[in-house]
Parts: structure tokens; sequence; C-alpha cells
């Protein structure tokens, strides 16, 4: 197994991750190694909507369990590892659908556009396929012990005194509120009023949650560059 | 990485398997290696219909060329191996999605029942995942260069003069037929009249296309118990 590919991406921890492809509309950038970088390669990819990454969780420290604690269910029940979509199991293989975006050749190397990605910076990618929807969309699949809950994006605003780098154009800072709206805490010991940090690009955010009625409202209370120390 | 199990299914050779998963309903077994066979591991995926399975191309030779000729482009038109679900990328990782049709411990083991694999007999087994509706299906993704075109099942009889072992069900029988429903000749140099072997579970399966007007039927001409010679 070779690394054939890295992916840049907005998110440069796992903090602030979705936790599934598709959520938001991120773009992430795919460059290939040498070798895997000849366009012949990539011949026709452009004709898809959709393609499979698949890639390694290389944070991951090898170990695995047979069981694990879902943060969808409360991170208080266990499931067998096999029965999810858990980073840890005995080969740390991800596989995630996106949208092609981009094809193109840039200063001589291929790279792939994708939007959607729930990947980290730097992590490599292995494969690439095309996306069949004949052989790979079954949208009457059972959601199984994932139940039917949608994934319910929260209210984002940002702080009055929040001040937003020029740098950060709108698209960007679209991307910061639907990372923000995802509500990046764990689930589990979430806590309203604690502020967070997440880094997104270049930027730390730091946001928090607060309880209106029934949901919470997130709200980012600054946006700033990273230093030199925290990069 | 590592292998964690074994798919044991009616295809005993690389000849008559299908072009993509869910085509027939052949069932198969997955059995796991000692580390991987603890039912803890498996607890909850009994709950989805769906599953992924993540394997390895294992008759691979090892090498891969940017550009391949896919068989749905009558083998003359090359594509980026990366534009393909070719067998030949340059990780040897194969991707299916079957359904779920048992999750057991069968004499203290795990045995996963699947059904629509379009594995090989003996192919290892790098990850099991349960499919997600919610993450996994995009019935509106375009199919790209492989375009509208529904695979066409074709008609099967069984000659006369075929004498269909006893120790074949019916069930046993549909799989064959089934298969050989989709004519595996290889579609570039497919000669009616030829009489071409299959092998399916312990069986040499005999078969000919025989043109009629706009189509072939696909006509059986014998099924006979492998001889120890041919296993």
């Amino acid at each position: 197994m070779q690394k054939i590919g890295t992916i840049h991406s907005g998110f440069k921890e796992k903090f602030g991750i979705p936790r599934q492809s598709g959520l938001i509309d991120n773009l992430s950038e795919i460059t290939f190694e040498p070798g895997f970088d000849d366009e012949n390669a990539f011949r026709g990819l452009e004709t898809f909507s959709h393609i499979w990454l698949l890639w390694e969780f290389s944070e991951n420290s090898g170990e695995w369990h047979p069981t694990v604690r879902p943060p969808k269910l409360g991170g208080n029940t266990r499931m067998g590892v096999f029965a999810t979509r858990s980073p840890f199991h005995p080969n740390s293989i991800g596989l995630s659908c996106v949208e092609l975006a981009g094809c193109t050749k840039r200063n001589g190397h291929m790279v792939l556009t994708v939007r959607g990605a729930d990947l980290m910076d730097g992590t490599p990618i292995l494969d690439i396929k095309p996306y069949l929807p004949y052989s790979d969309s079954f949208p009457n699949a059972s959601r199984g012990w994932t139940g039917d809950a949608r994934v319910q994006k929260k209210p984002v605003s940002i702080s009055e005194s929040c001040a937003v780098p020029k740098e950060i154009d709108g698209k960007m800072l679209e991307e910061i509120k639907s990372a923000i709206s995802l509500d990046p805490r764990t689930g589990y010991h979430d806590e309203d009023g604690r502020s967070y940090g997440m880094l997104y690009g270049d930027y730390n955010v730091e946001f928090r949650a607060n309880r209106r009625g029934e949901t919470d409202e997130m709200l980012i209370l600054t946006i700033s560059k990273k230093s030199k120390n925290n990069a």
C-alpha cells in the first residue's frame, strides 16, 4: 500500500472535521506523488460528478479494539467496530464520497478539487475511483443503528465584537460558518457557555454554544490569524 | 495492511465474475482470521441491510499503467485508470457494496453471508463497513463515460441434452443461470456459436451464445462436476 497523493483541506486538526463527507460545501485540493501525477491516469475522470476517495487514517496509533463508542450514541453505548465508520478499524482505510469540482493541470501537475471532504489537511490518499450510481447508490438501504436522525445544522452568528480578518473572503467565511453549524463539540460532554477553539485554514476560530430553547445557537467569538507559536 | 478475512464464493476463476456487485443474487460467505473473529467486533452490524467490502485484488501482478481499456467501451478506447473501477490501480483495493443476508456464529466462528458480491472465491477481505445511505448514496450522481446503458441480462435456457447433476438445487441452478445471463464473454472478441466454459462452485458449466435477431440467447450445454484434474 502506497500513498498516491495528499489532500489539502481547511481542517488542520481533528477537532471540527465533519463526521461524514458531503455535510458542508468546503473545497479541498488533492495533489499527487511523482509517478502518480500522469494526466493520462485521470483521463475521463472529469466526466463524473462524484468520486470515491480511499485514504489512510494517518493519525491512528495502529491499535484497534473490537468495540467502539460512537459519538452519535452519546458515547456510552458500545458497538462493534465493523458496525461503525470509526477510524479505528484493523486496517485504517477511510472511504469518502465527494463531489468532483475540478480536474486540471497546474504548473504541470494534476490537481483535483473536491467538495465536501471530511479529511484532515495532509491526509494520504490511497486511491481515487469514480462513483457509479448503479453499483454504489442504494438510497433505500437501512440506516441500521444510526437511526433516522438527520444531521441538524445549528444557526451560526458572528459576535459583534468579532473582527473578521480582511483576507477572509465570503467563500472562506461560509466554510467556517458551515463547519461551526455542525457543532464540532463531541456531543457527550458539551458545555454550553464554554468557548472552544477550532483551526480552519490559517485561522483560529473561537466559538461558543448558547442554549436557546430546544436548540443551541452557535456564536463565533473571534477569528484570528494563527501565530507561529500555535501553527 | 492485513487480511482480516476471506470470501467464499461460487466464482472459482475470474471468467464469469459479474463486472460489478449487485447484479445477481448469489450468496457468498465471509469468514475471519484469528484475532478478527471476535463477535463483539460485529455487534450492531446486523441492523444494516447493506455493507461495504474492502478487499484485495489478489490476482494482480502488482503492475499498473496510467491507462486501461474498459470492456464496456469495446476494449479499444483508453481511459485513465483512476477514471475506472479496473482492478489495476496502484493500490489494489476493491470496493463493493453488498446486501447483508446473515451475521451469525457457526461452530464458534463469525460468518457473514452476503448477497451480490462480485468477488472471486478466496479473495482476501481488508475491511467491513456499514453502508450509510446519507453519506454513500447519490442516486443522481453522473455515470460519466460509463453512459446510461443498463446491464442487459440475456435469456438463458438449458439444452435438452444437458443432464443437470442432482446435487445442484434450484438456488444453485438460479445462480448459474444468472451468471450466464450476464454473458461472461469479454464483449470485444465474442464469438457466437463457440462454446465457453465457466467454473461455478464445484462445477464446469459449458455454454454458448446463439444470435437471435437483435440479441444473443445463452444456452447451457453441460454442467459437470469438476474432475480432480481441472480443479
